[in-house]
């Protein structure tokens, strides 16, 4: 029912060349060659004849090439991490979003956290000549990250670097942990859990920070059997709210390291026959657009990935010298967004 | 406290030429070019004073332009819609599986179903010479995908198409809609609403046809006012869900044509204080990895996205005659994924 097909074509034709356009157009391959360029001042004749011959030979320039020759390829090279993530997702679609209607087109490639994948997917890109390199998140060292800024103007995002050549683009990880971790406090919170992100992430390290930063704020301890790790999914939710509640220690409230992991923990609790916010607390982070379309809505911290995935777009347009009707964008600050996951604790 | 900057670089250096590194090394540029395309047998010396002279001026040889030489650039362009939606976020994660340890790397551009828009980005990657192409969904015609398989071998998903050198990928959307509502109709639903995809999508249309079919199958009629229009996102299915209530139609149970149409549809359930199943029964359809995590978790249509992504991805490979250890991938059939937010009417 789901055919799978492929077939060999039986003699796929040579790929016309500039040659073969001057050829059948009769001109020089220097005139072809200047009319693909946009410099040429040729005589309609000659320039029907060539730009019949192309359609014709179906001739598709080496835009690489054309590249190398006006020292612009017109694509913004863009190494993320996951595909699928929805955090990254979000990011480069801002990125995307940046770039519309500026005649730049994205090119993006995945790199799994991973430094060698990540080094060699940005070489494919920089070989290719993009224009400029937007790197979203990643474990590239600033080194490698102003090295590469010798060649193009880089924007990075989830870090601080001030280097030649660099734009970067940070939200306060700890602040908004914080933030995040006070609203439980003043909604009356005492046992508050917290399901963190996988410790080798920096941000991970930075959120956990932040939910203690908070307690010690308000004098508060932190019972340490309340911090278990996740793993920034859905499922690493699912086990670590089956591992609280497991403990038998007692709490109110979580503060989830991120959205995903706040859905997982939740359908837990809806396992067991908790409700939220009545029984159970949750807030989340990153605020990605599914949070506020579950029941109840998500309580969480806006990262502004979006936001930020647009700025690096044009920081990158506005060091190139292309003229936009909003260059500069400036990203807001980390944010907690009330919604409907958080209430006093009962009784 | 999130700050963005940017710092044109004093005196960016011009990169290094194939040239120089020649002039470096003391040896001739076709020497470095032969060393670069892994064809030279030179002594030992030459080679080590190249790669010395190569790391010196840190020069990175144009891929493109070895491409062009040895016929391979080892990628693999992909041509997707939208960066941030979840389906084809999933497709495109399902094409760098099927890559994973191919040594070829995937190029993603969003082309916005827009089909100058697709057919330019489609331009970008061809004209880097990517080895393969692979097409999720969208809007070029099949006359422009048979075109492109003239260059590059080409795979498609979300259509049949028997063409040379295209491998094509589809699954039943017609069938999938109408198991989805048989089962409504099994549990005993007689007042079954569709909040339908937008209707310029084929697939859209494909799934509302499956909806009818399976209401001419049990020999039920549909009432027409319990058909309304969404837009494939949650938004859509909030408000959607919105004019279903207020219309005073009785209904049961909803097929929604997407999962993130479903989500919204809940939240506007939960809104009216309308509980899932006990109230209102919903099916949706993609399976997104969130649906299995909502709660309730969702009974919904299951289209192995990612399959069909790690699918064309082995196509490729297989045209391109590189081995893999599963060069051929079985795409499973369209099933539907019994969950929780379905269950018998009351009453």
């Amino acid at each position: 029912m789901d055919p799978i097909r492929y077939r060999q074509p039986p003699n796929r034709a040579e790929p016309a060349t500039l040659l073969d356009v001057a050829r059948l157009a009769g001109v020089s391959p220097s005139t072809v060659s200047r009319i693909l360029n946009g410099t040429a001042r040729v005589v309609a004749e000659k320039r029907q004849a060539v730009e019949a011959a192309i359609q014709k030979l179906k001739f598709r320039p080496n835009l690489s090439a054309r590249g190398l020759r006006s020292g612009s390829t017109h694509t913004i090279g863009v190494l993320t991490q996951e595909l699928e993530s929805p955090y990254f997702a979000r990011a480069a679609k801002g990125v995307d979003k940046g770039l519309e209607g500026s005649g730049y087109a994205p090119i993006v490639v995945p790199g799994h956290w991973n430094p060698r994948e990540e080094l060699e997917r940005v070489g494919l890109l920089t070989a290719r000549k993009v224009d400029g390199l937007i790197i979203l998140g990643g474990s590239l060292s600033d080194a490698q990250i102003a090295e590469l800024a010798q060649q193009q103007p880089v924007a990075v995002t989830g870090r601080h670097l001030t280097a030649d050549g660099v734009f970067s683009c940070y939200q306060d990880q700890v602040e908004g942990a914080r933030l995040a971790t006070a609203h439980l406090i003043r909604l009356g919170h005492r046992h508050i859990a917290h399901i963190a992100g996988p410790m080798l992430h920096v941000d991970a390290q930075e959120r956990k920070q932040g939910f203690l930063q908070a307690h010690s704020e308000a004098g508060l301890s932190v019972d340490p059997a309340l911090i278990v790790e996740g793993d920034y999914m859905e499922s690493g939710g699912v086990s670590a709210m089956l591992r609280l509640l497991e403990s038998g220690h007692r709490f109110t409230a979580v503060f989830c390291a991120n959205d995903q992991t706040l859905w997982g923990a939740h359908l837990t609790l809806y396992r067991r026959g908790l409700r939220v916010p009545d029984d159970v607390s949750l807030v989340g982070f990153d605020d990605l657009p599914q949070s506020e379309f579950m029941t109840p809505p998500v309580t969480t911290v806006r990262q502004h990935t979006f936001e930020m995935g647009q700025a690096t777009a044009r920081a990158l347009l506005a060091a190139l010298g292309v003229e936009t009707e909003a260059s500069a964008l400036d990203v807001p600050a980390i944010e907690l967004m009330l919604r409907e996951t958080t209430a006093a604790p009962i009784g």
